[in-house]
């Protein structure tokens, strides 16, 4: 089929020329005109077509293809990407937008119990590392550090932590970002659970409000209601992060004391912020004097290896404070996270001391030797693309086998996939059922404090691949399509 | 020079006649009427002097045995001990048994610098496994889980830990106090620390008040503070430990949330209570429906070998929480604690989750191998003769180099010495000197809430003895001695 351009360009607009070419695109995507597998006009063609210029033509091209919309294929063109089924392009409302305390712990419970459970499949845990193991390495580097520290392996850390780790993390941020980090800037952590109970101890108290995404990290939820604070949802896009304009409204209504966020990769919605909106952010919680945790584990771990780059190094310092970890990355069983900040790392480090001393000095060394030798990049090489081929299995599967209108969303990185099942359908039953046949997952309502997204599930694709996996998929679609029907 | 008993027993006094036994032959010692070295009279001549019978007399030596004043030579009888220098008797009273805030906060600061320095002879922290560390049998074991656990020992451990380590926990409880544990009443945490937290946590909210003992351990201190508790102490003596009455006046007069205790043996007086006072106590927290949090770290580490039973089994478990740790015993660095309760071992799960996800697995995973095998009960066996050696070594320097009006604690077990200077001795001076000197050390101050004890430091043995050792103690023997001129 041959396709025409239906619209022109509208040079009068106040909007970037190539961002018309995108939304023309975009919107015949949308609606069907452009089909999956379809090549688009070639760059000479839509430019004749719509009147920009051959280069307009291509730096919009080249983002419908950054936003995975489009690929190109060598000496050929470009064409409209197989999509695993409809995404998710707005995310359902939070439900009141008003500080409330957490309200699903019994489900929450429940779901930790199908996650700890060893004989699972498991679909219900975020663990992209374990897609790709890096133990021959790790163990490796963890028998050199044995024989080269001896005795002083099996000794006490330092607070902050081992300094060698905390230069090699902030070697890390300067080679993947450009961003320059003091190494006493650092404290290392009991993995990023830790960073983050550090981080919001320092900053605020119980009563106080968290603002968070919606849906977000239900570790995150569950901190904040443990520390008897109170939670606030943002409204989150999954293709675009933290809406801003609902951010301004939450602060302008409620005195929001931390926002906790993951802007450089979210989780469950697998999002990517831009990074001037991530600037714009910056901006407002500035305006607003709110402070900003940003929870970044997963930041190295974009498929396409573009590490964005942390909120705290795009304004000024000060009031942000980032958290980061090794347990998606390389070894969660290591519990090694760390957190940079500037203006509470003094208070952070008392904090450290008092609630745990120090963290395991053998893992730190080990991570330190693992970095340091090139080892780690390597294995973040190798990572990436497993999970990404992990990624479109699972959507492929998703699409055949749920309901057509499951609507699922478009991860850039990371190990999980956030579905929106039929309405009709109880994430919390699906649970129950898939626990019962020897499958985990996570339900949409753990990802809310008010217990929102009943019709949602997230499922991860972070584990080795295999017949069990697809399996497990086949069965999750069979039995969403029963209750769908009841 | 021959000993003549000089006063006789008194059978109409409500006392038992084997205590007036001791409190003769322990009031000669003090008045130096018998000293170190002498052989007191058989058990034939005493029974026949004082007119009790052999057994009584037999009673009242194996007591004073017990209590280190005495000591027995085979074929020859017993004979007084050399004794480092004057014990301390009886503590210096709490200062104002008032709840306060933490009020050595910079001070305490300074101090983590010192211990922290790793070029310093490290007389600041207690660390007695160092003092023979078990670093081959550990990384052996280590070496054994990586091959076997493969993969799976980079993974997650589950939120209460890894089982099998459990159920060696609980082993070791009935192994050496002869305590039925249930490995599901066990949850695994980042070393004694962050069990402390967690138990505080779990029972306790800011502005509630926990009773300590005085002096305590600073860690307790700075936990309390930073979770934004008052701490009133209950007075201590180094040879009984928690002084009861001081305990129930305590409790008469405040609301005490929760009593933080370490009746097995203590930091830093080293003493145990005898196990008809931890009876006691358990009913009287039981009477005033106070939560007691016991620090039983140092549990295994009696020079003698005879492991206290912990109080959660000597009465009603339910509102009984215990702390242990093999920070103290195998491997700090390690960071691995417990917790033991009943009652609360589902909020603690909950907390655990919320504040640290779970603890570290290889960790978890080699130390279970590492009981199992023997191995960690011979470890014990053999570090509990060194530090026994350390505190001799380092009380007779004591003896030989600090001022004669210096007393020092008397510690059953454990790594550390408390030393009361003379009054005029400042020991935060002593501690700044000190550094400068490339030594670190314990100034009284951080072990109390009130900043009391300026006049006492803590010394610690738990290191490999060296001259440097040595040459430290003699270095602030002439340092005392100097500031008490002054």
């Amino acid at each position: 089929m041959t396709y025409t351009v239906m619209l022109a360009i509208d040079k009068r607009d106040g909007t970037y020329l190539y961002r018309q070419v995108i939304d023309l695109v975009a919107g015949d995507i949308g609606s069907g005109l452009l089909k999956p597998g379809d090549r688009l006009p070639s760059l000479r063609k839509m430019s004749q077509a719509v009147g920009v210029s051959v280069p307009t033509v291509r730096q919009a091209y080249i983002e419908l293809e950054r936003q995975r919309r489009v690929e190109s294929r060598p000496q050929s063109g470009f064409y409209v990407r197989h999509r695993p089924t409809n995404e998710i392009v707005r995310p359902a409302r939070s439900i009141n937008g008003k500080p409330v305390a957490l309200n699903c712990r019994p489900l929450m419970e429940r779901v930790y119990d199908g996650i700890n459970h060893p004989n699972l499949v498991p679909l219900g845990i975020a663990n992209p590392c374990m897609a790709k193991p890096a133990a021959k390495a790790l163990h490796r580097a963890m028998k050199r550090v044995m024989s080269r520290a001896e005795e002083r392996s099996l000794n006490y850390a330092s607070t902050l932590g081992e300094p060698a780790l905390r230069r090699q993390i902030a070697y890390h941020y300067l080679d993947t970002t450009g961003s320059q980090v003091e190494p006493d800037h650092i404290c290392i952590t009991n993995g990023g659970q830790e960073a983050l109970l550090l981080a919001l101890t320092a900053v605020a108290s119980p009563g106080d409000v968290i603002a968070v995404e919606t849906p977000t990290y239900h570790g995150l939820l569950e901190l904040i209601d443990s520390l008897g604070m109170l939670a606030v949802e943002v409204e989150t896009c999954p293709e675009e992060g933290v809406t801003l304009s609902d951010l301004k409204r939450t602060l302008e209504e409620h005195a929001v004391r931390v926002c906790m966020f993951s802007t450089t990769l979210g989780n469950p919605l697998g999002v990517t912020m831009r990074e001037d909106d991530r600037r714009e952010l910056v901006g407002i919680l500035d305006d607003f004097d709110t402070v900003l945790i940003e929870d970044d584990v997963y930041g190295d771990l974009r498929f396409d290896g573009h590490r964005p780059v942390p909120a705290q190094f795009l304004g000024s310092k000060a009031r942000i404070i980032t958290c980061g970890s090794f347990s998606k990355t390389a070894a969660p069983g290591y519990r090694i996270g760390w957190i940079v900040s500037d203006q509470y790392i003094d208070k952070i480090a008392r904090l450290k001391r008092a609630f745990s001393c120090s963290s395991g000095l053998l893992q730190q060394l080990t991570l330190a030797d693992f970095l340091a030798s090139g080892d780690y990049s390597r294995h973040l090489k190798a990572l990436r693309p497993v999970l990404q081929r992990n990624a479109e299995r699972m959507g492929a599967l998703v699409a055949q086998h749920f309901p057509r209108e499951t609507r699922t969303s478009k991860p850039v990185g990371g190990s999980v996939l956030w579905l929106e099942l039929p309405k009709s359908v109880s994430a919390e039953q699906l649970f129950d059922d898939a626990v019962a046949a020897g499958i985990s997952i996570a339900p949409g309502q753990i990802f809310s404090p008010c217990s929102c997204y009943e019709n949602f599930v997230r499922l991860s694709y972070g584990h080795p691949w295999g017949d069990q996996t697809e399996d497990a998929i086949r069965w999750l679609g069979r039995r969403v399509k029963e209750l769908a029907e009841q």
